[in-house]
């Protein structure tokens, strides 16, 4: 299995901590298993790490990560702005209290009516298409808002070896990049506000020479966009891309690296982008470890010489730790028993959740201290992309609650 | 991609009929897109070919397929049982009206609150293993009722080819067959109400030859763990496994071959058999293709010479038809553009969804008529495992709609 991130300890009872606090004593006060605990010092870690190696760059939060009312509420506090995907998201962001004109939208599908909620909010639309433009065009005249406008462009590169590719050849995302400096000009010749570029290339990148490479290239095409168009940003979103180490063998990225070469990069950036402003925009990276899964053994069973550990959670949860969220082939996320935290193995078992359906699977044939019935399992790496990413309903199974630790005043 | 279920044609305008009634005045009822629409008159129709090709056998619905309400209500006072998995389940099926001496609870994760409530209902438990039972006894002397209890049967065998494997080897679900008998005399011995056997060894299967295989094993192993425990079972719950064609090349289930080859089977039962009942458990095949998934296109986009169709649907109440619900290899569902239903194909076009994620796809490369912004995909075989079974939160999109028609007076 993956390895369990920093920051998680046991006490003197192998119970496992989570921000100071006792796994059990979480659940108690939750009310019940199932349960995500986001430790929000983990976040703030993050964000302090992000800060010190990336001193020119914009830190956007990409809440579809995670958009849980009180680690959003923290999160926009110490960030520079929000990247968000729906009108739903929308609301989360002002609910939230991010300032409007920090919140840029992107996403391929915009209704007219996400637009104009977007555009009466103030907020940035990140254009994805000509037809988007003119519809953002005929809302604003039509409320009365001058749009903000900035244009996704669909690159084509990728980051290489991202776990998703958001760039390279034909692509739902965005305005393939020989058809944006026309883009952008019909933006500014309409009256529109122009914001800038917003270029993601790619997902869930370990490796720093592919991060390197792709913002090289991604402030590269900034600038020959903005010489095509004849008009220069005034923010490029640079994308994010920036994975966590979910499985066995992965390593954390070095940002510190990555840092290193951006700041150079923007540095020596060419003259039509010097009054640019950047960004990067992370979700995973900033909240994917803060999170951690407790769920309670029901059942512990032996069918043909295996064991199962039967919990009250599962892929209604954990879509992604079960294996079905885009992975090809299912490995195993980073789990433990909470409450014998650090106890050396003593069986191979095999998790499970209380689905009826062989694709519920939390962990396969890993090696465990021995648990059973009223044991807690933890499963790690889930401050992003899980509940909200779950299929919460499958099953009509006990809801999954979330409680956050960690806060500090602000 | 798949073949269109049968039972959908389109108006003289072109317009998908579903139920008698015309999609876009659906849309209209229900307000808005993304819905799903359900035609009771194929459920109907189903159940019906059910009833003629296995007199002998009970009816029972897996209502995890679809519990919508309405749909639930209608299926459950024209099947003979209900089989829930959780306790919100057991709450589904009581408030649809079903006879809780009809209702069959399995699940590999049943909490002590979901036991006592199945207990106190008076609902029978299909335990899932030895632990599982010990716990029924507990509560049910505890709240002073007699639970009533079946065997659930882990198989040494699976259906041939079956989309999803429950049996056969090493499995979270049931108890292993080499220990059943005794569970069955522990379960009696307990002064609990024995309530027979459930053997569930696949799903998702085509081939009748798999299935009369699978069915004859069946009927064999209760006839033998029968014989062992020295009691016959009052009902067999013979699983289900009846599949649905999803995809180009797949063929519907020859249901009457299966029928005559189970009736001939249990004509010639064993003498332990004589006075047993049997059920089948289906869910998928009575209820998969009787629904509709309608999303409107939201734009329509060129990229890299490819046509890409945006709707303000997606996986986020399709994963399963976005391929990502334990299948290996993406593959199309069909698909069609309602308001152009039976027109010719005119171009090859890509369906996405509206998520910022390129698992979001609908259909890959398809042959359709002109469509653009504004027009409504069709996709069918939603009608099981569609909305409950996604990430309804994901992203915090539109809500889908659901409505059911077809309905007559009961």
């Amino acid at each position: 299995m993956g390895p369990i991130p920093a920051g998680f300890a046991a006490d003197a009872d192998g119970m496992l901590m989570i921000g100071g606090r006792r796994a059990d004593a979480l659940v108690a006060e939750a009310g019940d298993t199932p349960l995500f605990v986001y430790d929000l010092a983990l976040v703030d870690a993050k964000i302090a790490r992000f800060r010190a190696a990336f001193p020119s760059v914009h830190l956007h939060y990409a809440i579809k990560a995670n958009s849980y009312a009180p680690l959003l509420e923290h999160v926009q506090k110490h960030v520079d702005g929000l990247d968000i995907a729906s009108g739903g998201e929308l609301g989360f962001a002002l609910e939230a209290g991010a300032d409007p004109s920090t919140i840029s939208f992107a996403g391929p599908g915009k209704r007219d009516s996400d637009l104009e909620a977007a555009i009466a909010a103030g907020v940035t639309l990140n254009c994805e298409s000509e037809g988007e433009a003119e519809r953002a065009f005929t809302i604003g005249a039509r409320i009365g808002r001058t749009p903000r406008l900035a244009v996704r462009v669909n690159p084509d590169f990728e980051i290489k070896g991202s776990g998703m590719r958001m760039g390279g050849g034909a692509k739902p995302f965005g305005v393939d990049a020989a058809r944006v400096p026309a883009l952008v000009r019909r933006i500014i010749a309409a009256g529109a506000t122009w914001r800038g570029f917003h270029i993601f290339a790619g997902s869930q990148a370990l490796d720093p020479a592919a991060l390197i490479e792709a913002q090289r290239a991604t402030v590269a095409l900034a600038a020959q966009l903005s010489d095509q168009a004849g008009e220069a940003p005034p923010l490029v979103n640079l994308g994010g891309g920036f994975g966590i180490p979910y499985f066995n063998g992965e390593q954390s990225v070095d940002v510190e690296a990555v840092g290193e070469e951006l700041e150079r990069t923007l540095r020596n950036r060419p003259q039509a982008l010097q009054k640019t402003e950047f960004a990067i925009e992370l979700g995973r990276w900033l909240v994917g470890e803060c999170g951690v899964y407790l769920t309670r053994i029901v059942d512990r069973k032996e069918s043909h010489g295996k064991t199962f550990l039967v919990t009250d959670g599962g892929m209604q949860h954990q879509l992604a730790a079960s294996g079905n969220f885009g992975q090809v082939v299912r490995r195993n996320y980073p789990v433990a028993i909470a409450n014998r935290f650090g106890a050396a193995p003593e069986e191979d078992v095999t998790v499970v959740g209380c689905l009826c359906t062989p694709l519920d699977r939390l962990a396969d044939d890993v090696a465990m201290p021995r648990a059973g019935p009223g044991d807690l399992v933890a499963v790690f790496l889930a401050g992003a992309y899980g509940l909200s990413a779950s299929p919460q309903a499958f099953l009509a199974q006990q809801a999954a609650r979330e409680i956050v630790v960690g806060a500090h005043a602000d």
